[in-house]
C-alpha cells in the first residue's frame, strides 16, 4: 500500500500504531484492530487489497492494474499469494518471530516456525523464478500491484538478512529493479528500533 | 465463488478435490495447495477474491459490485472482513476444529480455539448488527459480494449449530433473505459425509 502511495505520488505521513496494544482509540478509528490504516480527505480506509483497489480507481495514473480481464485476474491472483500465501509461510514464520516476539515482548523465537519459515523462503523464490523466466514482471509484461506486494513481503525478509539473493538470479535482478523506483525511497529508509537495518539493505547494488 | 457464479446465472459443476491430502495433480492445477479452483473455457483460476472480481468483470450482470469507488471500497472491505479475520477469528476455531480435523483425522478439537471462536463470533454478530442497522444491506444499500462473503461463513457455521439467530433480528433477518435467494439453494443443498444437517439449516423460515 506505501508503495502504490508513493508510485502515485500521493503524499502521506507515516504515523506507527502501536496495534498490539490495542488501546481503544485505535480500535475506534479501526475495528478490524489490523493495520495498515489511510486516512485521506476525513475517511478512514483499513484492509490493505481494498485500499489497493479504492486507490487504483481513484487515482489511475501510473496504471498498476492492467486492463484486460484475464491480465487483472492474475495480478490478483499473485497480490492475495503473496498477501496471504507468502505472508503465512514465510514472513509470519520468519519476521514474526525474530522481530515482532522481540518487540511485543512475547517470549522467544519457536524453532519449529523459523525452520518452516526458512524451508518455505526457497519454494517462493523458486516460484518466482518461473514466473520471472517467462515474463518481464511477476504478472506479465507491466509492473503491476503483483510486484509490490512480492517486493514488500522481500524487503521486509532482507532487513533482517533472510533473503538469499544467490537463489535466482532473476529474483535479483527484478528486486533491484524493485529497490531503484523512487517510491522504494521510504521502504529503504525503515528503520526498526533496536534492529539497524544490514549495510546491503538499502543499497541498489547489493 | 459459489454464491456469486450462481447469482450471475453460470453454470458448474462441482468437484470434491481432497486438498490436504495434496496429491500431485492438484497441486499441478493449483499450485498454492488450496480450494476452490476454477477451471473455465480451458483456464484455471485461484483464490477467491480474485475470482469474484474476474468473474465481476467479465459478466457484470447481475453487478455484484456498485459502481462508485467509495462504495466499492466498502464491499471489498467487508468482503476482506469476512474472508480473513471472521474466517480466521471465528469459522477456523469452530468449523476447522469440529468438522475438518475428523474429517483430516488430525485429532481432537483444541477446546481453547473452540472457546475463542465462540465468544468471537458474538463479537462479529454484533458488528453485522451495526452494519444492518445503518443499512439495508451489509456494504450499503444494494446487495454485493460483501454479503455472499458473510453469508458464506455464516452458512458453514449454521451447518454446525454454531451460530445463535436469536442474537439479533435484524442479521436473523437479512441471513432469512439471503437463504431465499436461488443462488442459495446449491449451498443449502450440501451435505458433508458423516455430519448429516440440522433440520433448520435449509429452513427459509428457521
Amino acid at each position: 500500500m506505501r508503495l502504490s502511495l508513493a508510485e502515485k505520488k500521493i503524499e502521506v505521513q507515516l504515523v506507527e500504531e502501536r496495534y498490539w496494544v490495542g488501546d481503544a482509540d485505535f480500535l475506534r478509528r479501526n475495528p478490524a484492530g489490523k493495520v495498515p490504516v489511510l486516512k485521506m480527505g476525513g475517511e478512514i480506509y483499513t484492509e490493505s487489497s481494498a485500499i489497493c483497489e479504492y486507490l487504483e480507481e481513484r487515482f489511475p495514473e501510473p496504471r498498476l492494474l492492467p486492463q484486460d480481464a484475464q491480465a487483472r485476474y492474475e495480478v490478483r491472483r499473485l497480490v492475495s499469494w503473496f498477501d496471504d500465501k507468502f505472508h503465512h509461510e514465510v514472513t509470519a514464520n520468519l519476521l514474526y518471530e525474530r522481530v515482532n516476539r522481540k518487540i511485543h515482548g512475547s517470549g522467544y523465537p519457536v524453532a519449529a516456525n523459523v525452520k518452516a519459515g526458512a524451508k518455505a523462503i526457497k519454494f517462493h523464490l523458486d516460484y518466482m523464478n518461473w514466473l520471472l523466466d517467462n515474463r518481464r514482471w511477476l504478472a506479465g509484461d507491466e509492473m503491476s500491484l503483483a510486484d509490490f506486494a512480492a517486493a514488500a513481503q522481500l524487503s521486509a525478509l532482507d532487513y533482517i538478512c533472510d533473503v538469499d539473493w544467490n537463489r535466482s538470479a532473476a529474483v535479483k535482478d527484478w528486486y533491484a529493479t524493485m529497490k531503484s523506483r523512487p517510491a522504494f525511497r521510504s521502504i529503504l529508509a525503515d528503520n526498526v528500533p533496536g534492529f539497524p537495518p544490514p549495510h546491503h539493505y538499502a543499497n541498489l547494488d547489493f
